[in-house]
């Protein structure tokens, strides 16, 4: 159903019915950009992406708000959903009002419209909306305005005033006096004429109207009524009425009784999130922390500075969260789930091992049909997370004995994976606890690397090539953090590489120290080298707070903090390795032949070292090959960069 | 008519041919906003604007762009007039163009809303373009990756690629490895398999295609084409085809060449500003200054950081230009005309001294009703921002003899406005001259002024109230420039009030020599007591580059630089003072009672004086009271301010 401008007020009380009768809520959000400023990396903490997305992407607008409310009929056995697709868009209420720039990404907006998205809907009939504060503002700015002119001050304008026009008490200009006098005269006259009621005056301009009122104000103390209204063809004409002290006071008194409803309408959008926090309900989104975000900085209050101010602004707006995507790429799930962005999962939790939850809609106008695949429109996406959801829920549910038929959205079941938002692209963090602290994986492993502008891929393969596969997280053009694919070559590399001519190198600790990037060093992520359980015979979790009631057959869940996590291969795709699922047996040969690896390794360090000591022995034996040589390799160098730029 | 990515390449030529046969041009852009950043204000030199609209506008997006072309027929005594009406969004060409971040002013796109704009237009079928740079450097891009495809090279990722995904030389991870050992075998039964021309992939995603890819090149080195197709319901998927390396050959071919049509396609509406360029034709815009900016910093060059070197690029992609809203504010325009916005002047203009011109459109899809008033679509403000320049320049005409039957668009009687860009809201320069230096008027009378925030109009009224009445320009909460309008008490300013205890006084050209704005003082810009010149019988020019050709009865034109320019009372109306008409002889007694003005100002400056004594004595003889009654002064300030932020 969509929502905007025309039918928010009279949907409303629907809407807060809807989310006060359902079981949980699932929301998306469609935005104006994604990506500005600092690029995010691969080995960023939590912390680090708040700041990141923060910087980068609240300049960005949400213009799009899906919200989808999922009520489980026992009876029926079948859930009722209700889809609701809000437009959205500030428009300044009036000049007190906060007049909201905001940044637009070319790419997102050509997507968008490629989704058939709407704009017009958006800068037509989006709803507006106020946070708290600029609500708080708007009302002490009218209650004030009220005061005012009733004690019928006169006012000096601020110099915040957006206009650049005169600033300060009115004098008539001398080519408008004549015009002014004029009106003046038609004034006085109509008030001399008993039959008429009302005078319209010329169509002028707004400085011209002000003019008006302003002499019209001293000359004509009482009896009168001056208005301002618009033709069909836009034009804006003074209308006088006459009108003695007591119905100019009950004019006066309606149009403040109107100003306020215009204020109160003016809260807009912001009353429906303010309804989500007021239900407590669960609110499932997929890959949800830039929507989060968004709705935080847009409807409640400018993100905070403070990473942790965050994280207690966002568990009060949203008391109880989950995301589809941190659920699909963690096992039980993400063994039975090669795809996990939210079409491609739709697709694969409607077949075995999952099932394609019974849903009805509502109603009508609240329906969305799976096939007619309306993507990326914000009240579809939300429908089909909560399908997801919902199916993941209930493939929970499989490992209990008796199967129940539905697995509720306070199901202990779910507690894992609550509040926890998906970390995009982090190969070791998966989440972001918005509730405790986050993880802190071993780095040991992981080193950074300044080098000059013209490096490229290869030069950082190339020097780190005695230690095998590597991981690059590039950070700018000029440095990056290179994760060791074997982790038990760590140790060798600041003994080896550590000293560079053209580049420097130290470990990930030193880096976080050094740049003050709050480093979890403390918690130790093992890297689990046995096979990951098979479907339906997992190991059960080391510890877990609502066990008591679970079937020990149920699958490991996310890592938790605060314990020995063992971290589900989430990291393996990403390396590229097939650690996570090789047999035990085969496991150990694995890691004899890694010590023979390193083993090789030291050989071809030695070597290196051997390259090195004849390199600088040409530098300066034979300098003339040297420099034609190095002229060389600068122009392949320059040619691979001109072609990698190509060719992304 | 509407021009769109759709038609705009069909278009293009008939655009060409409508350029190179008119007389004169007539342009108008629309933005999604307006202003941000730094504030202008009345006492801005051009130069200082140049910098502020620069920093403050340029973020936002010209979305659309008017055109319309006028050419003359002799024979019927008319023009002929071709509206165009582009739509335009820079769509990035792949991933080696950049993908513009833009600003959007929530109250621009709400009034653009209000006029029925079609935004959807834009973002969906919006002309896209690049400026010569961009060009350069894709087709350069675009040249070195088909020389590397040719030696089919191993390629690096540069750091600048904007996916966060996996950079180096890829490894099949783990999880994918049968999914691609499974398409491999599939791809091998297919080339056996002699009946079977193409082979249809199963859909996967982007990364899974890009494996897919790898592998088939590492394993199926000859004989096979990949090609990755979009179904309706907008999934990817591979399409195998067998292919000789002859086919292979040829099909590259055409992809390059495709390859270069696209980019040329890229250039877009680039081309349109290049074919203006070239015509050498007027270019006639209203209050044109931001069109301008923006259609060099979109289309031709990113705008430069030197004014002058602004000044050379504007001239140089317009060789002629002239706005309208200069003509219409200036003499002999100026007295018939109350209201210079564009709505208005289009209505002025069709009554006498003016007439309405006989414009024809050439055919229906370039038509516009001026009754149906499209206000702020750009090609209808194009269109009758001509008809308005051909009212005017007829009117010049009309003090000729015999009277011509129009004015064309390279007649001299237009030269004194050609090449000036009208200054918005500057009381004392009404134009940027971009083909000679800028107007520099006497600012002796005008100071800058800082004080605390809580200042308002009221306090800096109060300061100078023994001078009469001043003009208030603020620069922002803590300084303001204040003109005096008795220009003649300037010398007594420093002299009584230069000493302050909260407050800070210089003179205009101390605040210039510090700020280190380039203060132009050398001209001398002498205000006029005598009445402007009645219509018909104006005084000629003291000096006219072209006044051969010219009727002595010709009208004034605007201010011109390098002598002593007659400024025609384009500050009065702001200044709010009828100097500019008042007879020789009551101007005498004028500047009398000025003088007599002073000797009371002495006085109360001698008060004042009298008063600072006062406060201090208050201050230090009794503090108590004092406290008191500066508390309470405090209070009402903020109230004072409180109630002036309200108001506005």
């Amino acid at each position: 159903m969509n929502i905007t401008r025309k039918n928010f007020k009279e949907t409303f009380p629907l809407i807060v019915e809807s989310i006060n009768e359902a079981d949980f809520l699932a929301i998306d959000g469609e935005f104006t950009g994604l990506t500005n400023g600092r690029k995010s990396h691969s080995f960023d903490t939590p912390e680090e992406r708040y700041h990141k997305l923060k910087e980068g992407t609240c300049d960005f607008l949400l213009v799009q708000f899906g919200l989808c409310t999922f009520t489980y009929k026992h009876e029926e056995k079948k859930y009722i959903s209700k889809a609701y697709n809000f437009y959205i868009f500030p428009t300044p209420l009036n000049r007190q009002a906060s007049d909201v720039r905001f940044l637009c990404q070319a790419s997102s907006l050509d997507f968008l419209a490629r989704q058939s998205f709407d704009f017009n809907k958006v800068f037509y009939e989006g709803i507006p909306y106020l946070n708290p504060a600029e609500e708080q503002s708007l009302s002490d700015a009218l209650q004030e305005r009220h005061n005012q002119s009733m004690n019928n001050e006169l006012t000096y304008v601020s110099p915040s005033y957006e206009s650049p026009a005169f600033k300060g008490p009115l004098v008539i200009p001398e080519e408008h006096k004549s015009f002014i006098a004029d009106i003046c005269k038609k004034i006085e006259t109509f008030l001399k004429d008993e039959q008429e009621t009302s005078l319209q005056l010329p169509v002028c301009t707004a400085y011209q109207r002000k003019l008006i009122y302003e002499a019209a104000r001293k000359r004509f103390k009482m009896g009168i009524q001056l208005d301002t209204q618009t033709a069909e063809n836009r034009d804006r004409f003074i209308v006088v009425k006459k009108a003695s002290e007591e119905e100019k006071k009950l004019v006066e008194q309606k149009k403040r009784e109107a100003d306020w409803e215009e204020l109160k309408d003016a809260v807009g959008f912001s009353n429906v999130i303010r309804e989500i926090t007021r239900s407590g309900k669960l609110v499932v989104g997929h890959n949800m922390m830039l929507d989060l975000m968004h709705v935080l900085h847009q409807f409640a209050s400018p993100l905070p500075e403070d990473y942790e101010e965050f994280k207690s602004l966002a568990h009060c707006v949203f008391p109880r969260i989950c995301d589809t995507k941190l659920m699909s790429s963690t096992n039980p799930f993400k063994v039975n789930i090669p795809m996990t962005d939210l079409g491609n999962l739709t697709k694969i939790l409607e077949r075995a091992p999952f099932a394609k939850p019974n849903i009805e809609f509502a109603a009508e106008e609240h329906s969305y049909s799976t096939v007619a695949n309306q993507l990326h429109e914000a009240g579809y996406d939300a429908y089909i997370t909560g399908l997801c959801f919902i199916s993941m829920a209930n493939f929970l549910g499989t490992f209990q004995v008796p199967i129940p038929s539905r697995i509720p959205a306070n199901s202990p079941l779910l507690e894992p994976f609550v509040n926890k938002l998906y970390v995009m692209m982090v190969v070791d963090i998966p989440y972001m606890n918005l509730v405790g602290a986050d993880l802190k994986p071993n780095r040991d492993h992981v080193f950074h690397v300044s080098f000059p502008a013209s490096w490229r891929t290869s030069d950082i393969v190339q020097l780190f090539s005695a230690f095998g596969h590597v991981y690059i997280a590039w950070i700018n053009d000029t440095s990056a953090l290179v994760g060791l694919n074997y982790k038990d070559n760590a140790g060798l590399v600041m003994k080896t590489i550590g000293e560079g001519e053209s580049y420097k190198i130290q470990t990930y600790k030193d880096y976080c120290q050094t740049t003050q990037v709050i480093c979890q060093t403390t918690a130790v992520l093992k890297r689990k080298v046995d096979g990951s359980p098979p479907v339906k015979s997992p190991r059960p979790p080391k510890k877990r707070k609502s066990s008591g009631i679970l079937n020990p057959d149920l699958p490991p869940t996310i890592p938790e903090e605060q314990e020995e996590t063992e971290h589900e291969d989430l990291g393996a795709a990403l390396w590229g390795q097939p650690l996570g699922k090789a047999r035990p047996a085969f496991a150990k040969a694995l890691l004899c032949l890694l010590h023979l690896r390193a083993v090789v390794s030291m050989i071809v360090v030695k070597f290196l070292h051997l390259w090195v000591v004849l390199r600088l022995w040409v530098r300066h034996i034979c300098p003339s090959t040297h420099k034609t040589c190095s002229v060389r390799a600068n122009n392949r160098r320059a040619t691979h960069k001109k072609a990698a730029r190509k060719y992304n």
